[in-house]
């Protein structure tokens, strides 16, 4: 399997994406990577790989980048060259079954609807991001992809979590709910309310709206939003997760605990503060592209670039793209 | 100071809201609270109080109550002679300096429009709570009161906030940040951006987009958002609080820590749970209306209801209504 990488996208970029190829390609000995970005700094960077690894690396120069404070929309137009552009045309023309960029946010959706082009009958692209709960896998999409969203939008949105859910994720029939300021039929806004009822008339597994404080307890497998309320959601509870951290050992602090039990507790809180970093941590399926597009955390270092690339493989192997068409057309009856 | 206290209304009316009275009273001696609700029901769960007490404890029969579950602006409309109504009557006649109630949130804040009443050059109110994190209180709105909002509902909701922190909390500079899904200038959707442009030109202290992960970490004094998305933001919160705890439980099982430590472990993990327990403890502000309105949660025990009323009494004392309108009048120039 052939995956392109924008070898130029993220704070870390290349050496921790390059390094990230490297490890990729050393899990996986089908792998080949495409690694799209400046190819003397580059080639640089996996000069050192051993022989096996570095024959499945290949270099596509480009002379441009995209950062991560420019317009998305207009960065893709105007920058023809750039590393992320490049490595998205590969998607469209097959030279690559998918591709990953740790690069601007914006930009990567931009790509995937301009450049990798838009699955048939979704009108907006989602990304989505597995949540570990205390019980089960929580999906949240958008977190991003689509700020503000008619009730059309989101309705596509439940079908894609649905079937992400299913194929992606293995759960047999997964319950869909839509996030709301309150679980009462009367909560919502109109948008939200137009959503419900489109979504109540399709196949998938209904179960209502949702609130803020049900994510974490698990109680949905699927959760619906725009990419506004989507986005803020996934970057409170990463940051919740830190906060605790300070506050447990301030807490630890007050007590005059023995110094063997914070010890203890350390290397604990470490692990919890890992398992609510979300983001950092594989990749994200940018939904309804007609492609297989991974985006990885701006903040990526080796080890995340690594696993956004093995998501990617996940996504090509299992047809995730044939999957959603699939789901598309047995689908709503809108 | 006479306050109204809708003893109907929240999952605990009338035993927690009565209880909550009596040790309010109990608390400040200069407080005389007229409890709103069925005469019979209230009667006997205050016929234990001291005599002192029971003085300053007022009973105004009201025959009907209005449900959780019930559409807010047509149940404030129809039951006239609901507690609800009738403690904010009080309140806008004068009979009451305050109210507190900690029933249905939408009739709350359609009481507050409708009976109290809108201050002059506020257009929707706000709810805000005030959220502890590790260095400082932040303060958040809306998180409720306005689903949607239009660029001059935030707005003025910065005034409100900055009002708020500066004169309630005691930030003598506060500053200002408007919550976005980016930090960057070109993230937002199209209601955020042009209410940054209003609240630049006023004059607090704005600090820009905020993003999810900025609240916890306390990076500002004031996040303005819309009612829909803040709702989500303060339950996820509570949520996630909740959940660690339970997280924290289970990575202690896997360690295998000594008992001894995990009986140093739970008083501070519950002290923890406490902490992140927003709204549960106090009493929320309905900000705009004129008159001191205050919210309790509806799964209030007494503790939050004599936290509310406590809430309430120094609303009052602080003149919470008249800063408001001054702040207004000196306010923004938009």
């Amino acid at each position: 399997m052939i995956l392109a990488l924008d070898a130029m996208g993220g704070d870390h970029a290349p050496v921790e994406t390059c390094k990230g190829a490297i490890n990729a390609c050393a899990r996986h000995s089908d792998l080949e990577i495409i690694l799209v970005g400046d190819q003397d700094l580059v080639r640089k960077e996996i000069e050192a790989a051993s022989s096996d690894i570095r024959s499945r690396l290949h270099i596509y120069h480009a002379q441009e980048t995209i950062g991560m404070e420019e317009m998305p929309a207009v960065a893709i137009r105007k920058k023809r060259h750039s590393s992320l552009r490049l490595a998205m045309q590969m998607v469209h023309s097959g030279d690559a079954q998918g591709c990953v960029s740790a690069g601007n946010t914006g930009a990567i959706v931009a790509g995937g609807v301009l450049v990798v082009g838009r699955i048939s009958g979704i009108d907006r692209p989602a990304l989505g991001v597995a949540l570990p709960t205390p019980n089960r896998v929580t999906f949240l999409l958008d977190v991003g992809a689509t700020v503000r969203c008619k009730p059309v939008n989101l309705y596509q949105f439940a079908l894609m979590g649905d079937f992400y859910s299913r194929h992606i994720l293995g759960v047999s029939n997964p319950e869909i709910s839509l996030l709301s300021n309150g679980a009462e039929e009367i909560k919502g806004d109109e948008v939200v309310a137009a959503a419900r009822t489109m979504i109540r008339n399709s196949n998938v597994n209904y179960r209502g709206f949702i609130e803020g404080d049900d994510i974490p307890y698990g109680k949905t497998d699927v959760v619906v939003c725009d990419g506004f309320t989507g986005n803020v959601v996934l970057k409170l509870a990463e940051g919740l997760g830190q906060a605790i951290y300070s506050m447990v050992r301030e807490e630890i602090g007050h007590r005059f605990l023995p110094k063997v039990g914070v010890m203890f507790l350390i290397p604990m809180l470490k692990d919890l503060r890992k398992r609510l970093d979300y983001e950092k941590h594989g990749g994200t399926p940018l939904l309804g592209v007609n492609g297989a597009v991974i985006k990885a955390h701006g903040r990526s270092k080796a080890p995340a670039v690594t696993s956004a690339l093995c998501v990617a493989r996940d996504f090509v192997r299992q047809r995730g793209v044939e999957l959603i068409k699939g789901e598309l057309e047995q689908g709503g009856g809108v």
